[in-house]
């Protein structure tokens, strides 16, 4: 018997890294799907296609277009990256890295290729503890684009359907970055071919230059937070610590 | 003062043509939002443009992306674009010139760039009546997406916003064809300047090789029929008929 589909958001994040491995964990024939947005830090898409790799998905794509278009976000190059916010800084309000609308195109992406798929379950790794105050990570935010995915597809108006309905699985949604990081280490996560930083630095390593993390965006201090208090070493290198 | 701007849907149809002429006549500072997303009648994007200019809009802006890599549509060639069909069987199911979740797609980049330009409205031409079965065109879907849009925003967590809402409008969801080709016409829409063909033919017309609809696909059948009880001749050229 083939296994299940899904599709899982994957940006190449210790997030989206282990979603992917819980989905492949409950038996999923995981569907990885990336995006090449304009963002400024697309050394993503190389650590998130060695997770494809290593956790042996079925396949891996990654959609193109241009969110540089309609401008206003960190991420995409028109703002300065904030550094070194505290824990205070990062809890109050929506910060410069928030790129408008992106998890509803993300999630509308993975909808379209979970239809094509016949496939019930879109997996992605929003965290609304840890968050940095972004809208659409948000549990009220994935209730309510389920009931789109439900609305806007072939099960939402096909009779003899109502067992197949569109599930948008978000497995660490109540989790602290630590809980995150503990639970991927279980579950064989190799933290090392992850990246989280916004805004990353080419450095000459060794054979050649390499993307090292800043050490100060919010998802660096997020990250390095969540290690200590996992009481775990984050593997990776920074270039600013 | 400068007039409030809106987010318009625009492929080149004569429906969304149809609702440009109506945001551009309710005083909104149009911006027009076209993709080039792999459909097989990308003569589309000209008749975008062709009705962009003519009614004078602030902006246009075409974003590409590919949805051929998922399949499983007529409108992206995996599949034959029916033909001949009649109403009875265009009111049955979903036919195959559906693409997956395309709409929720398209509102998700209306929804980003009307949040970098602190716009509160976005156009869209769907219709619930001459539809073709399509589960994107529904009331309840557009109201399950306005909903998403107020939560996936700065709208939805920043105070002081209530009055700010995010409205999805569908001027033309309960008109017929006839109704929205004389809403049109009264609004000063050139229908020479729309296609709405899905399966166009090129052929070589005077000047020039030049894209004439098929006049077979459920598209234009709907606005042939839709010229007819309107009393009014459709001005574009048909290869087949």
């Amino acid at each position: 018997m083939t296994a299940r589909p899904a599709v899982v958001l994957l940006s190449g994040g210790l997030d989206s890294a282990t979603v992917l491995a819980i989905a492949a964990g409950q038996g999923y024939r995981v569907h990885a799907l990336s995006f090449r947005y304009g963002q400024r830090h697309v050394h993503e898409l190389e650590a998130a296609a060695r997770v494809a790799q290593r956790l042996g998905v079925h396949r891996h794509v990654v959609v193109d277009f241009d969110l540089r278009t309609f401008g206003g976000s960190a991420l995409t190059g028109e703002l300065p990256v904030p550094k070194d916010r505290s824990a205070g800084e990062m809890s109050h309000g929506i910060p410069a890295t928030y790129v408008p609308a992106r998890n509803t195109i993300f999630l509308s992406f993975a909808l379209a290729w979970a239809e094509t798929l016949q496939c019930d379950d879109i997996f992605i790794g929003v965290n609304a503890l840890d968050y940095s105050g972004y809208p659409d990570c948000r549990p009220e935010f994935i209730a309510a684009f389920e009931e789109v995915a439900n609305l806007a597809t072939r099960a939402g108006v096909e009779p003899g359907t109502d067992d197949s309905r569109i599930r948008v699985h978000t497995p660490l949604i109540m989790l602290t970055k630590a809980e995150i990081i503990t639970r991927g280490r279980a579950l064989g996560v190799d933290h090392a071919l992850t990246t989280s930083c916004y805004d990353p630095i080419l450095r000459p390593v060794g054979d050649g230059p390499r993307w090292l993390a800043c050490g100060h965006c919010d998802s660096c201090l997020l990250r390095l937070k969540g290690f200590a208090e996992a009481g775990l070493t984050d593997p990776i290198a920074y270039a600013g610590r």
